[in-house]
């Protein structure tokens, strides 16, 4: 009998093929997901196999000895040279002799599932957009003046079937060096991200590149920029790291952005320069941490709202500054990074995810992708808390989006001793109802305020101010221990009963800490601090609840609080504020930064991309800024909480004081927010 | 019967149709070349038609008066505001009623057959690559709130068919304001150059654009750069400009700039940027000419030599410069002309024609693409002189194509009175056999120095110098008239009898025109120059006899002079000098600026495009370099001409005297060129 019956695992796919077939052929021709980046030519070593031996009755194979042709000598060079793990075969030399189990391991697999640590622990699926091949590229020929690149494009055609290839000239230009160095074999990357494109090369590297290539995920947000330097191998993040956006000189927020460039022509142009400058500054410093060059960076996807986007892009955002709020472009972009200035891989590709809505960008694209509520039976309501929250209520039927301006008070600024989230900041805080003291915890430090040992624990960083989740827990434990009354008003010390409570202006502030005596800061929550929050709080909340009212709902099955800010905050603390509606407060769960994982999922696969651009279409979306009935939610939603009677699980935690400290003609400088347009 | 013939003239094609058809709708169905910009609104007039009435008997049908619907309210309202040619119908509002012939005039055609009386009289195709649509682009929408530009691709997809519309960041930055100022009405110039890739928008215009859109054809040589400014609907030329190339200082002929890449790194940086800010100073100057801006300037296409074209895009050329003179590419190249630091339409393209090998390149494909000497009987010699001479030789059977450095000395370069063609150049000469007298005429005059008026004729130019095709005539006339014997040595005066025959070191000289005397110039032809022309028409020769040897061959049917400067040689002239093999005189022909007008046919036409990729992958490329007969051709070659017997047309037409000046130990600066590599 000239055929042998052949199981792959885990896979389980099962045929028969002709006796003599290499395992790597017999693999292509069943579907079996075996990698191989030289063609089959016992270089790369990515097809390696194990084979079963004995143990698999179940699949009712008997595996004889010499199922597969005996170790050859490109084997056995590869063995001597580079080592194999025991029992590895290498799949483009080992001939099927037998039936035979053959087992893919995960790191031969071309579509890895790997199982990251990171903070969302999130399986990635590895089908990325840019895939590499060890050519061997024919020398060129006089008589034949065929360029070196219609030869490369040849060899990958006939080598890998990869048709159509096209390069870009800065690739172009870096070819024949390249070539020649590599003595005519070559590693060639080549994004394949789009079947309605032509492949293309985005990299080469002189002979065999054994390391892996990378790709860069950032959310870019108003206020910060976070990167991902990612292994486009099996997902891996290898170095993490933030920025300022440098977009802030010229407003904190997005619409006094966009204001700004209503008032100053050319304004745009000067924005889009300075981010993307900081862009390159961010993959500068990745890069760097992670020990890679730059121009192993071979595609970057950005998330991020449609102001940046459109700012990132060089597009006037003026028109996202009124209704009816008009994207100039919509859909998913793949753009060569080099046009946003980008100095990675000379060919790396640039994916941004689609843009939802005039107000609702791709970054809640990201958090959508993330969390998936389309495959979900129970109500979410997703929340990413930036300086523009965007929020997400759906399920299974039919899911929703908007975007709520909060302001960047929860991201510590417009707060008076408020600062980014870094070390030295306040992160947690309590309040003793009956003392009103408050203890803390900055960042860098497991060692609360009270607590032995805390001097020495913030000898480096010292106490610098609070941080985003930090003033909502202030806020929220005034709140609780009655310094401060449902309307936002801070009591004074004949009020409250503490000397804490000072006097400032025709106001009053809480005193959580101060130093100044060993000329170190001063920090309290002014009442300026509580109406940025209250503003900030409104905002988010009114948005939530337009959508609930849009899906016909008033009841939440659970609420993910998204966002790197979103990771830290205190459920309890949220709702005490009348940040989101009422839900159990088990339910309420952090999802981290699901715009950054989002990110990394669209940077890690194509089919990621594929799916969330078609989701995208599906989402219904809702725009703020002309529903009345948000404008409604929004002033009603100032108190704290605005309607004990709107929180029931609340009332089962904790009880707030019935304090009132409202005084006649006392100006506390409340005012109602200005909304946008 | 609800059905009615119509017969389309001139096409003839010809089909039954339901009544109540437009006409408009009738020829998309029958394939008729029928063009409509508006989308069939009765606004853009393109499809006009007229109808046969009468006599129309030879395609079998009787037409009757109502054969088509009455002229509407649209057609009324175009007649009156724009105006109507008499008989002239709108074929998008006309309806066919009975059989009706209708004939569609050659400016309702797309694919319009215009014959401009341009140098080359050539008869344009035009399919250009970009073509405009009139859109309609609905308003945005916030609960549907899909980008401008997917709005516009969409309506592009409606109205026209144009599916998967791609735009690149300088376009989408510049859609928004162009919508809003056009009222939601958009004039789109839709690239569509090749059927494997995506339609770009390429610029669009507020509302309805009348005027054509333009394309820039340019001829990118070593020593000069020449551009025309073709519309894009008729293919007529609004303006021609050339300029030097501003690389010149960097080397005068293509292997001194490739030395000076290797001398000097990043050198090619240098040249890629001189070389783009010519080309763009060349644009500005060609738009400023034809008082059109050069945001209208929606396409360009490149010739150029191989060197050029790797330097224009940004590819160091070293590789050019030796064995194996491997191109990086050398396929057709289509990409954004801003990659290329052009400054035209926000997402102008620019297509270069295919390299045919390492030292014949798009120039050449050009030439090929003009002549086309695969589609004839007659075994043709096509030469296109420049700083490189590009050589085919063939007919229907087989084309080879070479090249060979013949130097800039055809282009005035290097002669020490030359200079570029330009007004107050020498351009004719003739030698009297008897006196030694010569008379001449300067670009820019009709008038012959020996004849009346001549110095009113000059008054304004001067005499300045000798340009190439006059360096070739006095050479060949003092040859003809015994001033120079068969090896190129200038006789003495007491040898030629004229004192104009002076002495100079240790050579001679034959002085021209000497105004030396009112401070003007001493025109002279030197020895060095009569060497620098024998170097180059040896190395011509020698390129084109390889080529016969190639092919079995040793006679020409016809020889096609081509270059901007091969229009202006006089085939005697070169005969004498031995420039090309020997032709029957009377088919010795210039076809004018051959790789300018290929370039224009590729600006005008895809189809011009898919047929030169496909012809220069068939033709049979020979190195120059590597073939040792090409040496011994060109030592060979160095005579005045060569050899009397092969050149047995010549002998029927001028006698040439049997001098020799050769003295003994008269060191006359010959020498022997050295080649490339």
């Amino acid at each position: 009998m000239d055929d042998a019956l052949v199981i792959f695992t885990p896979s389980g796919k099962r045929a028969h093929v002709a006796k003599g077939t290499t395992v790597l052929q017999a693999a292509r021709q069943m579907g079996v997901d075996l990698d191989s980046v030289c063609g089959g030519r016992g270089i790369c070593s990515k097809c390696q196999v194990s084979v079963g031996q004995g143990e698999f009755a179940k699949h009712g194979v008997t595996v004889s000895a010499e199922a597969l042709s005996p170790v050859n000598a490109v084997e056995e060079r590869y063995e001597r040279v580079r080592g194999l793990k025991p029992g590895r075969r290498l799949g483009c030399q080992a001939c099927i002799q037998g039936d035979v189990v053959l087992d893919v391991p995960p790191e031969s697999q071309v579509h890895k599932q790997v199982i990251r640590k990171s903070a969302s622990e999130r399986v990635m699926q590895m089908d990325p957009a840019v895939r590499v091949y060890l050519v061997d590229v024919p020398e060129p020929d006089m008589h034949e003046p065929l360029g070196d690149f219609q030869r490369l494009a040849k060899a990958l055609e006939d080598g890998f079937g990869v048709t159509g290839l096209q390069a870009d000239l800065p690739v172009l230009s870096k070819l024949q060096p390249v070539l020649r160095k590599g003595n005519w074999q070559v590693t060639a990357a080549v994004w394949q991200g789009d079947a309605a494109q032509a492949p293309r090369l985005v990299a080469t590297f002189a002979g065999l590149r054994e390391a892996p290539l990378y790709g860069l995920a950032i959310d870019l947000g108003s206020t910060t920029i976070a990167g991902h330097l990612v292994s486009l191998t099996d997902g891996s993040v290898l170095a993490s790291s933030g920025l300022m956006n440098p977009q802030i000189r010229f407003g904190e927020d997005l619409m006094s952005r966009v204001s700004y460039v209503m008032m100053n022509p050319g304004g745009d142009v000067e924005m889009t320069s300075v981010v993307r400058e900081g862009l390159n500054n961010l993959a500068k410093a990745l890069a760097e941490e992670a020990g890679v060059a730059t121009a192993e960076i071979v595609e970057t996807v950005v998330v991020c709202n449609p102001v940046m986007h459109h700012l990132l892009l060089g597009i006037d955002p003026v028109e996202l500054g009124q209704a009816p709020f008009a994207l100039a472009t919509s859909e998913a972009i793949t753009l060569p990074a080099r046009d946003l200035g980008l100095d990675l891989a000379a060919g790396a590709q640039c994916y941004l995810l689609p843009l939802i809505a005039g107000h609702v960008g791709a970054d809640a694209a990201a958090v959508a992708l993330s969390e998936a509520p389309e495959t979900k039976d129970e109500l979410s309501l997703i929340v990413d808390v930036g300086t523009n929250a965007e929020i997400l209520l759906g399920n299974k039927a039919r899911v929703l989006a908007c975007s709520s301006p909060t302001g960047p008070a929860f991201e510590g600024a417009q707060i008076s001793s408020g600062q980014r989230a870094a070390p030295g900041a306040i992160e947690r805080i309590r309040i003793d109802p009956v003392t009103k003291e408050p203890r803390f915890r900055v960042i860098g430090s497991e060692v609360w305020s009270d607590e032995e040992g805390f001097a020495d624990a913030i000898a480096t960083t010292g106490v610098t101010g609070i941080c985003g989740s930090g003033i909502i827990e202030a806020v929220a434990e005034m709140r609780i221990a009655g310094l401060v009354d449902p309307s936002g008003l801070i009591g004074s010390s004949e009020q409250t009963g503490t000397p804490r409570s000072m006097p400032t202006g025709r106001t009053h502030e809480y005193v959580i800490y101060d130093a100044t005596h060993e000329g170190g800061p001063r920090i309290t929550v002014t009442q300026g601090d509580i109406r940025a929050i209250q503003l900030a709080k409104s905002a988010l909340y009114a948005g939530a609840r337009l959508l609930m009212d849009e899906l016909g709902v008033d009841h939440l099955d659970r609420v993910v609080l998204a966002g790197a800010f979103g990771a830290h905050i205190s459920p309890l603390h949220a709702m005490v504020l009348g940040m989101i509606p009422d839900c159990e407060i088990g339910q309420v769960t952090s999802a981290g930064n699901a715009a950054g994982t989002g990110a990394r999922m669209a940077l890690c696969s194509v089919a990621a991309r594929r799916s969330i651009e078609a989701q995208v279409k599906r989402i219904h979306k809702i725009e703020t800024a002309i529903e009345p009935r948000f404008q409604e939610h929004f002033v009603a939603a100032n108190a704290i909480p605005h309607a004990t009677a709107d929180f029931p699980h609340l009332a089962t935690l904790v009880t707030l004081p019935a304090v009132s400290f409202n005084v006649a003609g006392g100006g506390d400088g409340a005012g109602r927010r200005r909304r946008r347009g």
